[in-house]
């Protein structure tokens, strides 16, 4: 195994899960590991488990998890000279990352003015764009009928109107013929100007049940970047992932290889090193579109690991400490199939937040289970972070056998005090379109919660 | 994934671990799980994850456990129609085997001639000959010097005088000469007579630093045998085994490959079905020779399922239920490298029982780690059975790596309340003999409890 030799003391800027996976893999590396954590952390197994620990703050994260001076303070009183992001909070700031990078600090991610690229919607398209890597059509804003009619009419039927300045789906028509788009655009034009003061409107390729299928990419300093196979991720709840599995059901050998291969060019053509994720959108014909690159581990990491028998996190590490990936592309097996279940502190039935203390747990193991968590009976989940509170990863030599043996896993996990999502996951590997592998993001909402796009 | 077929409902007639092993395996494959308990075992969790369960009598096992009229009433009343046997208590009674064979009830094992067969020492030993399975060069008990000289002549110094009545050890002299066997040879005589009641000594080939290595075995009811690679057992305290690893870090491919083909052999010689071990005992040069056949699975298996990927209590069952093993010899694959710490209630010093109440339990996890237990916060560990109550396996890519999880794994491992075995692996991982992989099976009782042969 690999020993870190550069990188000695590897301060946590994160919490939970994640933070005690860090822990583990910086251990089995030989470095040592600094845990920070909130005042409502103290009781935290992640600061139990870290060789070092130092309160940072008080409870809501922009007074600790995202204050930037308390973290600079706590990597200087600690010695720590590198800093482990994890996902979410400051792991695609760019300026932390920069400021990090002046003082001498590791920051065990892509460079900040990576972080910047692919942080910047416009910039990654145009990066996607010269790599030869496919968006979704799409125009610049739209001033007249005509122009919009010209465009929908070069990128083809239906067509999505989005507001320029909106987000998170408000203001979004769907098109389905020239008649359709000269009804729909003076209203969304009329209804962008009411919500964000702007009208304009942008006209792109509406994806016909989309699927959210990612790749896992590892890219070294020396220049290597490879791809650990891919992860469908289209079990969603409002744009928010609920269970992950690899390899997705839906593609196919030839169209992953493309997709693989793809996300390699974007990487290597933003010069992106570490651990990142490329994550597309794929219609319903197998065509993949590029969204937007993660330069961080993700949440749904553990089902690459499983398949891949890579240790996603060991070589985050391994790469900032500036070690050569020692693997080529075509060594990388996949090996059977795995699914990751996302045990939220939340109603199953309605996803409302449920913090609150755990009087009794049993955690499911055994052959083919991994959990990763940092609950614990007497443990009480506070209510001010993200409600994910395990992860249920399972391994089969088939998709059939992970979805046996999930339900096996979720039927054992023993949980009192608070609700969780673990029904929703039996419900789910139940569903006739999950299991013909073939659902796209739309299911949980449609079916699950009568939420119209 | 396959399914049980013929079978339904299967009474576990054992407890702890291995009993929630097998609730696991039943459910992944559609059956029904029947626990049975002690009133001691009233608050295990193995009654707790099964379908069913039913007290079957009072602590000491004779009463319950091995109390083969209350374990039929079970049956009985639970309408089970197999019985999933584990290891000890009632696993290798070729009795209770042939009851439940007239009954009809299934016995998850090989048949009951078979468990007579290879519980007898001299038959095992015979039928390993006659399947051209090496065996230690022995003799029949000698009578006289000029018999006991020329049996050593022939099988070569140093011997093993050994007392045709004893057992565990006792009264077992070694001549490494002639002249010594002369010595020796009526001194152990006089011992066997003193001891025994009986004066016959036995004259067997001495293997120098012996090491225990094992074959794991899966044969079906339609003449397929399979081996799944080897097992090293050699760190044992007193012949209990203490920590396992998969594969042997001494022997070599072809050595292996012809252990394994040795097994298969005896196996088929014997008409075995089911999941066994045939153990070895391997020389300095890797001769190797039978000892035995156990016709169970063993408290080790796990090392096995995470180097092979192949679910071995999944195949006790399917095996029972009349399956065809699937796979080909030649499609087993060694996947890296997995060690199983035996977590005893024990001082880790003098390894004297520390039953109690586990005051507070945090188990490792994360990559590479599998922990099979049944213990759990506020658990009381009963003083009436073995002391095992958690098996740490580890996986790693190659033996380095699974060290350095094993620490990792272990070093993660709290608990409060009674004394385990843990910091004796922490221990051994540093030990430069067991690190070197040549270590034999007096290491532990030689160094690290001063016990001499």
């Amino acid at each position: 195994m690999k020993k870190l030799d550069n990188i000695k003391r590897v301060l946590i800027a994160n919490r939970g899960e994640i933070a005690i996976r860090a822990i583990r893999a910086i251990r089995e590396l030989g470095g040592e590991s600094i845990a920070v954590y909130s005042e409502a952390d103290r009781d935290s197994m992640h600061v139990r488990l870290a060789d070092y620990s130092i309160c940072i703050g008080k409870a809501p994260s922009d007074k600790s998890y995202l204050n930037i001076p308390s973290i600079l303070s706590a990597i200087e009183i600690s010695y720590a000279d590198a800093v482990y992001p994890g996902y979410g909070f400051l792991a695609e700031n760019a300026n932390f990352a920069a400021i990090l990078e002046k003082s001498n600090i590791k920051f065990i991610g892509p460079r900040s003015e990576t972080i910047r690229l692919t942080g910047d919607k416009a910039e990654a398209r145009k990066a996607a764009e010269e790599a030869g890597v496919p968006i979704i059509p799409g125009s610049p804003p739209v001033e007249t009928l005509k122009d919009a009619l010209e465009i929908a009419d070069r990128i083809g039927y239906p067509v999505l109107l989005k507001a320029a300045a909106g987000g998170g789906g408000r203001g979004m028509r769907v098109a389905h013929s020239p008649q359709e788009l000269s009804r729909l655009l003076p209203v969304a034009q009329r209804e962008a100007e009411a919500n964000f003061g702007d009208s304009r409107v942008y006209i792109e390729k509406f994806i016909v049940n989309p699927k959210h299928i990612e790749i896992q990419i590892l890219a070294d300093e020396h220049g290597n970047v490879v791809y650990i196979g891919d992860r469908e991720c289209s079990i969603q709840r409002r744009h928010q992932k609920l269970l992950e599995e690899s390899p997705s059901p839906f593609i196919t050998d030839d169209v992953r290889k493309k997709m693989g291969e793809a996300a390699v060019r974007f990487a290597k053509h933003v010069g992106f090193t570490g651990a990142g994720t490329v994550e597309f959108i794929v219609d319903e014909d197998m065509n993949f579109y590029f969204i937007e690159m993660n330069g961080r581990i993700q949440v749904e990491h553990p089902v690459s690991e499983m398949t891949s028998n890579i240790d996603l996190v060991a070589w985050q590490l391994l790469i900032a400490d500036g070690k050569e990936i020692d693997f080529k592309q075509k060594e990388i097996k996949n090996n059977g199939h795995a699914i990751e279940f996302r045990i939220n502190a939340e109603d199953p039935e309605t996803f409302t937040p449920n913090p609150g203390k755990i009087e009794d747990l049993y955690l499911p193991g055994g052959y083919g289970v991994r959990v990763d968590t940092h609950i614990y009976k007497g443990y009480t989940v506070p209510p001010y972070y993200d409600s994910l509170i395990a992860k249920v990863i399972v391994h089969g030599k088939d998709r059939e056998e992970a979805v046996i043996r999930g339900k096996r896993a979720l039927t054992e996990f023993f949980i009192k005090g608070i609700k969780t999502t673990k029904d929703f996951h039996l419900k789910i590997l139940e569903d006739e379109e999950f299991l013909s592998g073939k659902y796209t993001t739309s299911l949980v909402d449609k079916k699950y919660l009568g939420i119209k796009e």
